[in-house]
């Protein structure tokens, strides 16, 4: 192949393996950032563009809504920004910032969103989509049972994707790049001719998904096309593998609207197209930026339409388009390439974003240059998360990418069924109540003894609880049957798992929400002493704490075990369970705004919480309640141990003041750095980090419009506050921001 | 309920169980005819409008086509076909005989059928449902593996349900009017509740189409309506209930276009309701047949629109829209009563008509004056066949009917997966060529010796037969899941379905056409020794046999066994396999067309029969090849072993001339009815009887205008004669037409 010239190894060349092409060919990068260049004129003209309509659109409104065109692969003409000014080029419908209408979810979803944005819809797509095509929604209301729908309606499980895609299935899109579309689609037909014995109902179902990506294989090679470019053979140069990528990662983003749209760990690899290109005088350190500024312009632009409501579960309209960037490649040898820092060059060059999420894979070992770039870029920006390479490679290998927030997969091998998460403290709530719910009092689980007396009894309610737990955790593997079933039948992924394996490895998420107050409730119980408050009816409906009691997320072993314990018996039990597709699964303290969600929907709890509010987001500790310092509420976090357990990610949402971390800038640089050091070295697995006093947040809620650009980190993903619901504010200003270290 | 008043009888009250509301109710009749009454006025005006547009109606050319609706259960408004003289109401769409587009096989089929009638297909309809909804066709070849279409395209496996609906799901009609719908509906969500653990695939899979079933009750209910009817609650008398049982048969013909939409066993059923009707004097004999002839009137109605080529495959349009009539209830009763003769009387009544098809579940103790009055029908119409209630009754119980031509199901209860047929000449001529096809000398079979020298050896041959025999066999299982798994997932009837139990019994069919070819040839081999001729590549191209031997159809011992040998190593082989949705195999010897069809891709076979020559239909002789007399002939099929091995069916389609018969008619009547006696009782399962010389199809055959309403018993459906493509004629001429008894 011409269009491989220059590159080494062999390997690759025999089979699909882009790790092994990158091993083989990247130049690691130890020096620093001087050698970043501004953004081209071009890209200069294409951002201005889109900053302008970027400005028009706001949280009530959208730009445009393409109402005669349901979403797919190859269903919109061409559409560009600025045309002669853009390098790279493709968009998700016709012209940027338009909308798409994805009914595989549910027409009548559609219909809401369309006519909420004072849109409607093509009265013909309506109708007939409603009569030919059923929706995975509808399939997954036919399917559950009344016990699933029961504990849904009680916000036990109430977060499934049911109306939107799953998402978080991460596509190896470098491999359209690398390989070209048609090798792609003949190594695919050579995967059906070895899956034939046993012909039953899961040989089936593979061969007809196999045949499902080969013809979105197809429909990418006629999108490309609208835009002029043939993809059957490999990208022959830079330009050509960013914008390949690119039209990889962009029919996902066409035919999918899940909640998680990552886009993969791609800086190395393009940098092994980038440096050849320099190399051979063919591109300059300019050109090189522009074609990361704008692949990156277009990664800003990932939008899907939502109904009003989408905001109160998902914060802002987050999209988790998560580049990760770095890692380790040995012991001795990083993946930092200078397409890394140009990756994240484009938070200077075209304004600090939440998107493209940048997913730093820390490693102790990382470049110290490269180490304090992004702990300055962090401090700046706040829209920079880390995840901990340390602990992740061992198990998932050098090749990984996150998906979403801290979730890892090994690129092209892997894949994960999204999970969201299950309310834990309604477990603690049901075993004290004897099973019944706290807010309706119908019974939720049978045979759980009513607890007596004025005082509760530590072993009684934890034998109540665990009892409790492992009957919510059947509950969600069977209604994660029914998602994951729904979803592969009406809703089906060819984009995104055309660029994996055709025999893939599955992973499912299973999301504990409430760990926090579950871990400070138990530990109340214990070491406090709680009474209990009963109506004339016997019904408990509050609760007394006689004295202090530790709580998680002050370097307490008495209660930092409990909420260990916990994460350990739920991935005990869930490991008993045999899951959908053979998957195996992965359990995360990872949840986006279900912390609230499910909060508002939750009695008082033994820690002194009340009715109704909020939990505290992932694996953090107690909004407020993490008094003894940075040091201790991280430490707390990092012992809820990752690996076996916690495979999926554990999200630690953490704010800290920028006076905690000192005067100067280069003190505050070295001493953020230490804190991460620090965290992953005791094996936490992920941190957010809101460089920010509460003063900053508290003017930015008085004066929206003075602040429209703030961002925070907020759950798990990035999101301008003035985004985030008025309930989604006072919960990030109810947490601790740290004032020392 | 009110509807109830007068029924006896407990247990079905309490849960469906129709067989036992039958028992506690039914009259057996065991007088003679004389009672029957001529049609009413009523139904004059109503049949003479009909005979008007069935006049109209060729081959070539239909009435009209929808082509702005598509099917379904309560897709199209009410139709009529003299509304005022109409007894019974309810047409497949708003005309009658306009036909319906079922689009859920492929949208091309459609579009090709409708275009070869001269009409045009709504645009909208075409594009939108191309884009929203894939087909079982479509989902079929996709997950075909490259084995499987070899095999389709070397005809030996290659008239499965692919582009049409599969059929041969025949509802429980009668549950529509004993309980109404309300109380399916209700009895269908109890059932759900059952159905929870384990939440896996099958049981997901089961949950959503008991939910589908429950829609399709609803639209039944809402289809009713628009004929002004309440159909929630029971029927109330013998006009409703007739008009129930029809709409819930109604509902599945349009739904679905299967090559069987048969209609079950109602003629005891309905008589129960007639008897209470006559009794309290709100009825008389003349109303009672009205009834009865107003439903066959609308049974004959039954249309779906097909491609030209259908013919190729399936005779004519048959619709197998079969009533099973008369078999035991136990050893002293009958299930005969006076609904069983008016049901018959409409042959007279309304003229002589292939559908709906009649079966006479024939016992020897069936009343002696049924037995003569259907025999001498069975004369003077050629439409009704006969099948051996004897033998069916031990192993499906009392409350079975025949679904198509000989397969019994238990009504209610049981569900049978159609499975069309293999051409088992092709494993024969694999085995002699070394598992190469013959025409094309393709390798179908991998490592098969090649046989040597000029002669076949006989334990070669049949050791290479049995291994293709096996490797057939494994191929069809394969295809077969395949087919069901596509048909369930893009073209579930759920109308049927509902009239069954939720967790049903499931049989899968296979068929073997051509028995007769491979036993005479094995016989031509093994006992009159056969030369091969081989080309100058060393390929045999033909065969010379060196003296005579037995053929089947003659009473032969050596032979007969032959046939029976193989047809029990087939049944034994599939039982070895496992089955689409645990499904319990049962093979047929019943091939409808496939005779013709797979002979015309066939070589020549050492038997003498030439390349491309039909085979004979089902189990019968080779044509013409039965030349030792009527009872010979129907002897050594009759010897196939029907329990265990064949409980799918063993078609006889049989040619007697009534010469052969006796001069007068009651002769002919008593020796048909001997004839049958003798058959059964030596264990024949099914009989087909033409009771016609050559010449009178000769004569058909040159002058089809003075023709036209010649009937004849073709494969496994009555057709007129005239419909028959010139090879079926050609065939059906070929077949020995028994001169004497």
């Amino acid at each position: 192949m011409n269009e491989w010239n220059g590159f080494q190894g062999e390997t690759w060349k025999k089979k699909i393996n882009v790790e092994d092409f990158i091993i083989n060919n990247y130049q690691e990068y130890t020096g620093n950032e001087k050698f970043l260049v501004k953004s081209s004129k071009k890209t200069a003209k294409v951002w201005s563009r889109c900053q302008k309509l970027l400005e028009k659109e706001t949280i009530t409104k959208v730009l445009d809504i393409d109402t005669h065109t349901i979403a797919g692969i190859d269903n919109f003409d061409a559409g560009y920004i600025d045309k002669k000014n853009e390098v790279i080029v493709g968009l998700q419908t016709d012209e940027p910032l338009k909308r798409m209408m994805n009914p595989f979810g549910g027409i009548d979803t559609v219909k809401e969103a369309v006519n909420s944005y004072g849109y409607t819809m093509d009265k013909e797509i309506e109708d007939k989509f409603f009569e030919y095509h059923k929706t995975y929604q509808e399939g997954i209301l036919d399917a559950y049972s009344d016990e699933m729908l029961k504990y849904r309606k009680a916000k036990v499980l109430a977060s499934l994707p049911e109306e939107y895609g799953r998402g978080k299935i991460l596509g190896d899109y470098r491999r359209l790049a690398l390989y070209g579309v048609d090798y792609l689609i003949k190594r695919k037909k050579k995967d059906l001719q070895k899956l034939t014995k046993p012909m039953n109902f899961a040989m089936i179902r593979t061969r007809e998904e196999v045949q499902e990506q080969i013809k979105a294989l197809e429909d990418i090679k006629w999108m490309a096309s609208r835009y002029g470019m043939d993809i059957s053979r490999p990208a022959s140069n830079a330009k050509e593998a960013v914008q390949w990528l690119y039209f990889a990662y962009l029919s996902t983003i066409k035919q999918n609207n899940g909640a998680i749209n990552s886009f993969g760990r791609n800086a190395a690899f393009l940098d092994i197209y980038i440096e050849r290109d320099l190399a051979s005088g063919t591109l300059t350190e300019e050109g090189a930026q522009e074609l990361i500024d704008q692949l990156v312009i277009k990664l800003r632009l990932v939008r899907h339409l939502r109904k009003n409501d989408y905001r109160d579960t998902l914060i802002g309209e987050p999209a988790w388009v998560s580049e990760s960037i770095g890692g380790m490649c040995d012991e001795n040898k990083s993946f930092v390439t200078k397409t890394a820092y140009r990756f994240l060059n484009t938070l200077k060059n075209l304004d600090s974003s939440p998107e493209p999420n940048f997913v730093i894979l820390w490693s102790q070992k990382l470049p110290e240059t490269f180490q304090k770039y992004v702990s300055k870029l962090a401090i700046d920006t706040h829209v920079i998360q880390f995840v901990n390479d340390d602990i992740i490679r061992p198990i998932y290998g050098r090749d990984y990418a996150i998906t979403g927030c801290s979730s890892p997969v090994k690129l092209g091998s892997q894949m994960v069924y999204y999970g969201a998460s299950i309310n834990l403290p309604k477990a603690l709530l049901y075993a004290i109540h004897g099973g019944k719910d706290e807010m309706t009092r119908e019974v939720m689980v049978d045979g759980i003894p009513e607890v007596e007396g004025d005082k509760l009894n530590y072993k009684e309610v934890i034998q109540n609880f665990l009892t409790i737990m492992n009957h919510f955790i059947r509950v969600y593997v069977d209604a994660l049957s029914v998602v994951h079933y729904m979803q592969d039948k009406y809703g089906y992924e060819s984009a995104p798992m055309a660029f994996l394996d055709t025999v893939v490895e599955r992973k499912m998420s299973f999301g504990v929400t409430g760990l926090a107050t579950v871990a400070d409730s138990l530990s109340a119980i214990r070491y406090g002493g709680v009474k209990v408050i009963r109506d004339q009816e016997g019904f408990i409906t509050g609760y007394q704490v006689e004295k202090e009691f530790p709580r998680f997320g002050n370097r307490e072993a008495k209660v930092d075990s409990l909420a260990s314990d916990i994460m350990k018996l739920f991935a005990k039990a869930l490991s008993a369970e045999h899951l959908y597709r053979n998957a195996n699964a992965r359990v995360s303290l990872q949840t986006m705004a279900d912390h609230v969600f499910y909060g508002e929907a939750t009695g008082a709890t033994p820690d002194g919480r009340e009715e109704k509010e909020p939990f505290s987001p992932g694996a953090s500790p107690s909004d407020g309640m993490d008094i003894s310092g940075a040091g201790a509420s991280l430490e707390s976090v990092a012992k809820i141990p990752y690996a076996v357990i916690c495979e999926d990610g554990i999200t630690n949402n953490f704010c800290i003041s920028p006076n905690a971390l000192g005067e100067k800038e280069s003190e505050r640089v070295t001493n953020l750095l230490q804190l991460i050091h620090d965290y992953f070295k005791k094996g936490g697995e992920h941190l957010n980090i809101n460089v920010l006093s509460k003063n900053q947040l508290f003017n930015a809620q008085k004066n929206p419009d003075k602040n429209p650009k703030l961002i925070v980190r907020y759950a798990e993903c990035g999101v301008r506050f003035n985004q985030l619901t008025r309930g989604q504010q006072e919960e990030l200003l109810s947490r601790t921001f740290h004032e020392d270290l």
